[in-house]
C-alpha cells in the first residue's frame, strides 16, 4: 500500500491541503465539522506525517510529558526532581500528570500529551495496567517513549529500571553474611512486577546459601504503601514465630517503619533481637530510632537517565535516524545503618 | 493613543492581517525573517491581542504553568497533588518547574512560560526573590497569575496562603494552657516571611498570657530544611538552659524530629521533662516516637484552591470580564500528639 500522504487526504476529500494540514494541528481557523472529517479519514488510513513535517513540529513543541502513579511518594519527587532538572538543561518544559493508579486515566492522559503534540512521554505505569495499546499508539505516532521504574516488559521501547531481584537478593545475603538464619519477608502484592522480583531475590539468597525457604515467614502487604500493614504482620509474625525469627527484610521502608514501630513499642530490641532491612532509602530511615539499614534506587539519577534517554531518541527523530532502543539498569547501593 | 490592532500591524508592513497572526503564533508556514519583522513591530507598539483573539488561543492550550522552589518536599508534593487533581477535572494540562530557590531560574521559567502561551500561571516564590518584575510581566500579558504559600505582598494578583501567625499563635497558645511556661522556639531563617510570622506568633502567644518574652530561648536554624539544624540547636537549648526549659515550638517539623532525635539519645524525656511542637504535620510525625504535635497545613487544599482561583481568572478573560484578585486563607489544624 502507497504510503498516504497529506496531498491524498486533501483530493480525497477534495478540500486544499493546507486546510487538511491546519485541521490536523487543530488551528482555530478551521470549522469543527472540517476537522472531524480530516481527523476520521487520517485515523482510518493511519496516516503519518513526513519527517520534515516532524521536524517543524519538534522546534516549536520542547515540551515532553511524564505520567506517574502517584505524586505523593518520596521515590517519584526525587525521579521528578532528576526529569525537572534534566530538561531545564535542554530548555525543554515538561508537562506532568498523576494517573492515581487508575488504568482508565493513564489512558486518557496519554490521548491528551498525543494531541498536544508533545517530543516524548515517559511514563511509570500504574499497577492496574493490563493492557497496553495506549503505549502501542504512542510509538505508532513515532513519538519516542522511555517506560521508566514500572514498566511492560512486551512493549518494545526503551526501559530505564533497576535489578530489583538482584537488590533484595544483595540484601538477604547481607543479613545471612552477619549470621542471621530465620529471616522474614514481608512482600508487597502479588501482582507489581517489583513485589515480585524482590520476593524472588529474597528466596534465591536464602537458597543460594543452603538455607530452607519457609513459606510460613512471608506475609504479604496488600496495601503496600501503607505504615499500618507492616504494623499488624510485626504483631502476626511475633505471635505465630515467637523467637523462631531473627531479621525481617521488607518490600519497602514504610512497611519496614510500620514493623519497627511494632518492636519498638512492644520492647522487642531491633536489631539484638530481630534485624531489620528495609527497601528504598527513604528519607526518615536515616532518622528511626534505630536508624534503618535499606536499599538506595537512586531514583534521582533514574529521573535524569531515563530523560537523556528519551532526548536521545527526540534527537533521533530530529535528524532522520532510526532509534536504537535501550534497557537502563540504575545501580543501586546497600545502606548499611543501625537496624543490622 | 490608538489601540494597535492586527490590522494596523498588518497594513505597517505591508502584509496580510492572516500572515501577521500567524507569525505571532509562530506558524510553521510563515518564514523566519517575516516573524521576526512582525514580532519586532508588535512588541514595539505593544500590542495586545483582542478578546477574540485571546479566547481563540484560550481554547488551544488548556495548558497551566506551575513553579514551585522545589520538588522534593513533602508540602509541595501535595500541593502539586491537589493542583494536577483539580487541572484533571477540567481536562487541563500542568507544566511543572522548579525554580531550585534560584531568582535567575525563576524568571527565565516565567519567560518559557510565557512564550509557551499557557493560560495562567501558579508560582510560589523562591527564597531569594526580591525582585518583582517578572510577575509584572506575567499581568501586563493580560495572563492570570495566582502566588501561594510563598507570596509577594506588594504584588497585586490573588494570593492563598495560610495565616502563619494564627497558627503559631494557637500552637504556643495550647502549650501555654497545658501548664508549660518556659517556651522555647527554633525559628527558620531571617529572612523568609512564613519564618518571621512563626516567629511573632509565638512572640505574642507568650505576652497575652503574661508570659515574659526571653530572647535567649531563640533560637535560629540557617538551613530550614535540615534535621541536623534541630539536633545541633537541641544540644546548645539543653547546655544553656538545663531545666530552665520545658517545651520547645519549631519552625518546622524536620527540625522537631532533629531535635526529637537528641532528646531521645540522651534520654530527655518527651514530653516528660520536655514538650515539643513542630509545624506542618508532615508524614512522619504520626510515627515518630513519642509522636509529635504539629500544625497541617491542608497543602492538597492550598493546591485546589489556588487552581480553582486560577481558573476562575481564567474563565473571566475568556468571558471578557473584569478580574476580580481574591485572597484566600488556608485553614491550618492544630493536630496533638503524644509529645506535648
Amino acid at each position: 500500500m502507497a504510503k498516504v500522504t497529506l496531498k491524498g487526504l486533501a483530493k480525497t476529500l477534495n478540500l486544499s491541503t493546507s486546510t487538511v494540514s491546519k485541521a490536523l494541528k487543530d488551528y482555530p481557523d478551521i470549522n469543527a465539522e472540517t476537522k472531524q472529517k480530516v481527523k476520521e479519514l487520517a485515523e482510518r488510513l493511519n496516516y503519518t506525517p513526513n519527517s520534515f513535517a516532524v521536524s517543524l513540529r519538534m522546534k516549536e513543541s520542547k515540551t515532553i510529558g511524564v505520567i506517574i502513579p502517584t505524586m505523593v511518594h518520596y521515590f517519584f519527587s526525587n525521579v521528578i526532581d532528576g526529569i525537572l532538572k534534566e530538561a531545564e538543561k535542554r530548555n525543554y518544559m515538561v508537562i506532568l500528570m498523576q494517573s492515581n493508579e487508575d488504568y482508565d486515566l493513564e489512558k486518557k492522559q496519554v490521548d491528551l500529551l498525543l494531541n498536544k503534540g508533545v517530543d516524548g512521554i515517559l511514563i511509570s505505569l500504574s499497577n492496574k495496567t493490563r493492557d497496553f495499546n495506549h503505549l502501542k499508539k504512542i510509538i505508532e505516532s513515532n513519538i519516542p517513549l522511555v517506560l521508566f521504574d514500572k514498566i511492560a516488559k512486551t512493549i518494545n521501547c526503551s526501559k530505564v529500571l533497576i535489578d530489583d531481584r538482584k537488590a533484595a537478593y544483595d540484601a538477604v545475603s547481607f543479613l545471612i553474611n552477619k549470621g542471621y538464619k530465620r529471616i522474614a519477608h514481608f512482600r508487597g502484592d502479588l501482582n507489581p512486577q517489583n513485589s515480585i522480583d524482590r520476593f524472588l531475590g529474597y528466596k534465591k539468597a536464602l537458597l543460594d546459601h543452603n538455607i530452607d525457604f519457609d513459606p510460613s515467614l512471608v506475609y504479604i502487604c496488600n496495601n503496600n504503601s501503607d505504615f499500618s500493614d507492616g504494623y499488624e504482620n510485626a504483631r502476626k509474625l511475633i505471635q505465630d514465630h515467637g523467637n523462631g525469627v531473627d531479621a525481617l527484610f521488607t518490600v519497602n521502608d514504610l512497611i519496614a517503619i510500620g514493623a519497627l514501630s511494632y518492636f519498638n513499642e512492644n520492647k522487642i530490641k531491633v536489631p539484638e533481637r530481630i534485624a531489620l532491612f528495609g527497601f528504598s532509602n527513604w528519607f526518615m530511615t536515616k532518622i528511626t530510632t534505630p536508624s534503618l539499614s535499606s536499599i538506595d534506587q537512586n531514583a534521582f539519577k533514574m529521573g535524569v537517565e531515563s530523560t537523556k534517554v528519551l532526548f536521545d531518541e527526540i534527537d533521533s527523530i530530529h535528524k532522520g535516524k532510526k532509534i536504537e532502543f535501550k534497557k537502563i539498569i540504575i545501580d543501586t547501593e546497600l545502606i548499611i545503618r543501625n537496624s543490622c
